[in-house]
Formats: C-alpha cells, structure tokens, sequence
C-alpha cells in the first residue's frame, strides 16, 4: 500500500449503506438517486436489499421507451422531450441505455452532452447506463435505474435505447408508451425499418420534419401500418390504439408539443381502457424471467462453489451430469 | 375413449419400468438400447433414475465426433466407417443427429437408408435423432444416447452432426476425436471451411477422392492448417498432435483402412499423453452446465408453479422481481 493511495482513501467520504440511502431516494434527493442507481449498475450485492425496498416504492410513473436506428437522432428528441415535458411541470428521468462502444463517435457524444445540459437547466435526471443484458432483454441495472427515478417521484421516465440487436424490441417489455423514431428519408429505402419494429410502436415519429423528405418517410410508415393492419387485424396491443405518425423537428420545436399531448393521451388510453394492468402483467412476467436467467448466468459464470466437488463425482462415475447440475442449481432436494 | 383406442391400448406390450431395463442394457440387447434411447429422447421423468444409473457404466467408448457441411458426404462416410471398423472386431454405435427439417431432401435420407442397412449386416447400432439443444449445445438426449450405447458396450460411438449452426463446434465438446469433413472442389473456395473448423479437427477427411478436385482440397486444407499453426502457435488441444488431412473415397472404400488407422492412433494419442483426460474433464463441465441451463429452461417453459403468486406479489409491490426471481428458482433460502 501507497502512501498516495492512503492518502486518497482518506479523502474518500465513508461509504453509506444502501438501506440508509433509501428514505433519501424517497424523499428525492438526486445525490441519494445518482448513488443508487451506481450501485444497481455495480451489482452490488449490499445493494439488493435496498433495491427491493425502493421497488415497492414503484408503479406511479409512466415509462416511455424511445428506440430506433443509430443516427435517427434519439438524444436531441429526448432533449426536446425533456424541455417540452419539464415546461408542462413534469419531473423528467431519463436512463439512456449507452452501446460502451468506443467505436459510436463523437456525434452521439456531443449529442448526450447537450442532453445532459438541457437536463441540468430543467431539473430532470439524466443516466447513461453502460450495461447491457448478456442474455437479452434490458439489463437488470437498467431496470432498476428505472425503478429508483419511479421511487424519487420522476414521470415521465424514457429509457433510451440504441436500436441496434434485441434492445428495440425488449423495450416493450420495459415501457408503457414505445415511441419508434425513425430519421427522414426513409422513403426511398423502406427496408430501413426492420420487421417486428411495427408492431411494438405505439407512435411513430419521424425526426428532422424540417428536411424535404420527412413527408414521403411519414408517408412510408403509414402506408407500412396500413398493410400491417391490413394483414393481421388482431394486435395484441393495439386494438383500440392506432400508431400515430408523427413527424417532429428537435431543431426548431416544431410540432413538440404535439408529440407530448399524444404521449399523454397513449397514457391515458392505458389506463382508461385497462389495457395498463395487462401490460404491466406482462412486463413484470418477463421481468422476473430474465432476472431469474441473469441470476442463473452469475451463478454459473461465477463457477458454483461445489462444482470441482461434482465434477470429480461425474468423472469418477459416482454421480451423473444431472444429478450433479441439480446439486449445483441446489434442486436436488425435495423443493 | 373409442373402442379402437382400447382395443389398440390392449394389443400394447406392458410398459417395463426404465430401471428395469437398465440389466439389460448393461448385457447389450439392442431392443434394451432402443427402448432406453427412445425413453431419453422422450425426456420421460421416470427414465431419469435409470439414465443415471447407466451414466455410471460409462466411460469406456472412443467417441468419434463427425460434422462437415450438408453434402459433404457424412452419412456415407458413416457407412463406409461402421463396414471398416466392424470388419476390425469393433461392436460400433451411431448417434446421427438429425436436422429434423423436411427440407432436407430425399438424398440426405437416401443416404441414411444405405447407412442403415450397412449397420444392420454388420450388427452396428445406429439411432437418428431429432432433437437438439434449444440453446446451444448438443441436446442432453444425444449425450444420454451416446451414454446408452457405451454402456451397453459398444465403441466406437460415433456421433454424427449436420455442419450447421453450432452443433459442429458443440461436438468438440462430446467427442474424443473430431473429424471433419470436406467435399472436394473446397480449393476453389476456401470459405467454405467456416473459422472455427480448423480448430476442433482433430483429423479432416475430405470425401469423393475419386473426383479429380480432391487433391487441390487436400492442399488447400494443408495451408490453411500451416498458416493457423504459424499465427497461433499455442493451440490449446492439438500441442502435440498434428491433424491430418485424408482423401477418401467411401464409394471404392479407397483409404477407409487409413482413415480407421488414423483415428485409432489419436485415440491412443489421447490417452498416452494424458490428454484424454483433459478433455474429458472439459467434456464434462461443459456438459454438466449445460444441463443446468437445459433444467432452468425446463422449468421456466413449463411455468414455475408458484409463478402467479409470485408474480401478482411484485405486481402488488408485495415483493420485487430479484427475490421473486430466487423464489422461483428456489434459491430464497439459505443454500
């Protein structure tokens, strides 16, 4: 040990338990949020029992998910959002699901960086969230960084999430309200929107309305949507709730307000035609899968504490692969 | 219940308890081995008892893996191998697994047949089967099978896979020796050996010897190997074993007898230096995790019974998803 290194630890301030932050998370404070959702994103096992005494605290928010391809421009549309919803008196959290990618430029940078600023300015509370679910589906961490803002009193809460793999697609099991961006001209190659990404928009939202073909790419999506409904009439979800096109401007405002009235009055629908309960059934069903899934990977990445014990047993024949994976899953004995 | 079905239920032959058959599969009757594969495939509860006791008997097959891509020539070279190696005194088992596609067209199973009957004239055991690993992996049934027939005393095992999707990289997994197959004319495209490949052969075989482009397949498969050795030099199994490369000709049965050679002479390099073990021992955590992944998707698929207690807890915010999760997986209590 470092004489620089004792130094340091001196200055560090002493770590307060998880359960002490919580009545703090309640109470709203952005430090106690911020050092929350630090803690869900490490995996601290300190953290777990803290984390489900915050997740009974839960299910007052909206959640609305914003998905589309890289370059549709998700950040400066959550930035407006941010804007557009803090004015109407809203208490904004935003968890935008990051790609940890060195490779993602200085574009998306810049355009987190104005995010956060426009966030600063009005009060609303911003995460980017490097982790990502190994198995599909939302991390656990993003989850829970969504339960902590719900907790501190935040709605709406977005979760922005990069368009790229199974993300788009697992946002529906996370959001009331999925919101599919997609940049202008589109029209000409309709390919860009992929299958299945139709059918989890609860709104389409067409960004730069300001360039020439953001017309032809509203257009596009219609007449996609029309086909849809055309081909298959019975939506799980939407039966009483036609996907609107919209096509927004960030840039100037343009039509921003427009995009927040029909936000809400998805939400409303929501709740008015029951539809919200069956959603949220759902979610938390798939919820509780992937976290048991997510536990079962950690158990096994981690190496299970008796595996040397069974795997000695199986290869001196003593015991059988099945057995022995029951004893490492601890179903061996009678449950 | 219709009268044909109780007429039919009473021409049936009584059901014989699983561990009952174990006896006789360990004395080697085929009818035994058939039933106790089928019984395995079916993934009957009450086999499991029986499959583990069997597991114990294990242990003493060479386990030959053979994978290449469709119309490589596998089930012929199967053919080819089962006359050979019987015409040595070995009692040979086949586990072929089967795409289980309709599309897989009449001449795959035109070959099949011909394997068939060549096992048959030469009281080797061959068994096709359907399934496979939902996620990845061989399905624990294939592994049960191979277990089955080693057991009951046949060895070789070979085990067959169709070149697709992982299950060529999987069989590294199961198998002592692996041998992949190429098709001729592989020079003019040497894509064709997908990365991956090179790595688990333990010996490549390439087929239709006859035809004149086998030559250049051989030497190109000999650079391929050259070039791999000279980037990587540390392989991981291969350190002392240089895996060679074979033309034959299952039509004219041209180097069959080299090919038996080779293989035997790996399996005595195996052992000889030690490394049989080690795999063995890689073998079977991998096959002891997967079956715990196999086990865990079981019991989700089927729906947990607690699950809607459960889940209206966490709906209720009685509980959180992370405890629900280890209710649910049985790991709530102390372990």
């Amino acid at each position: 040990m470092t004489g620089v290194a004792l130094f340091n630890r001196a200055k560090r301030p002493a770590y307060i338990p998880s359960l002490e932050l919580v009545p703090q998370v309640l109470a709203g404070s952005r430090l106690a949020v911020a050092r929350m959702i630090s803690r869900a994103e490490g995996n601290y096992a300190e953290a777990s029992e803290a984390l489900a005494e915050i997740y009974k605290h839960t299910g007052k928010a909206h959640i609305i998910g914003i998905t589309g391809v890289p370059g549709a421009g998700k950040s400066t549309l959550v930035a407006s959002l941010i804007k557009a919803l803090s004015a109407n008196g809203h208490k904004v959290g935003v968890v935008a699901v990051d790609p940890s990618s060195p490779f993602s430029g200085g574009a998306i940078l810049g355009d987190r960086v104005r995010m956060n600023e426009v966030a600063e300015a009005n009060q609303a509370f911003v995460r980017s969230m490097a982790t990502r679910g190994h198995l599909g589906g939302l991390a656990p961490s993003t989850l829970q960084a969504v339960d902590i803002l719900d907790a501190a009193g935040y709605s709406p809460i977005i979760i922005e999430t990069v368009g790229v793999g199974q993300d788009e697609v697992e946002i529906v099991s996370a959001a009331h309200t999925v919101v599919v961006l997609s940049p202008p001209g589109l029209g000409d190659d309709i390919q860009a929107i992929k299958a299945g990404i139709l059918e989890i928009a609860d709104l389409h939202v067409v960004s730069k309305a300001d360039k020439p073909e953001a017309a032809a790419t509203v257009a596009a999506i219609k007449g996609m949507l029309a086909l849809g409904k055309t081909l298959q009439s019975s939506n799980k979800f939407s039966s009483a709730w036609d996907a609107p096109v919209l096509a927004v401007s960030s840039v100037s405002g343009e039509r921003m307000e427009s995009l927040v009235a029909t936000v809400d009055a998805h939400w409303k629908h929501l709740r008015d035609s029951g539809e919200a309960t069956e959603r949220e059934r759902n979610n938390c069903r798939t919820r509780i899968f992937n976290m048991a899934r997510h536990l079962f990977q950690q158990q096994f990445d981690e190496g299970p504490k008796n595996l040397e014990q069974q795997l000695q047993a199986v290869m001196k024949r003593e015991s059988d692969p099945r057995t022995a994976a029951n004893v490492l899953l601890g179903w061996d004995k009678e449950r």
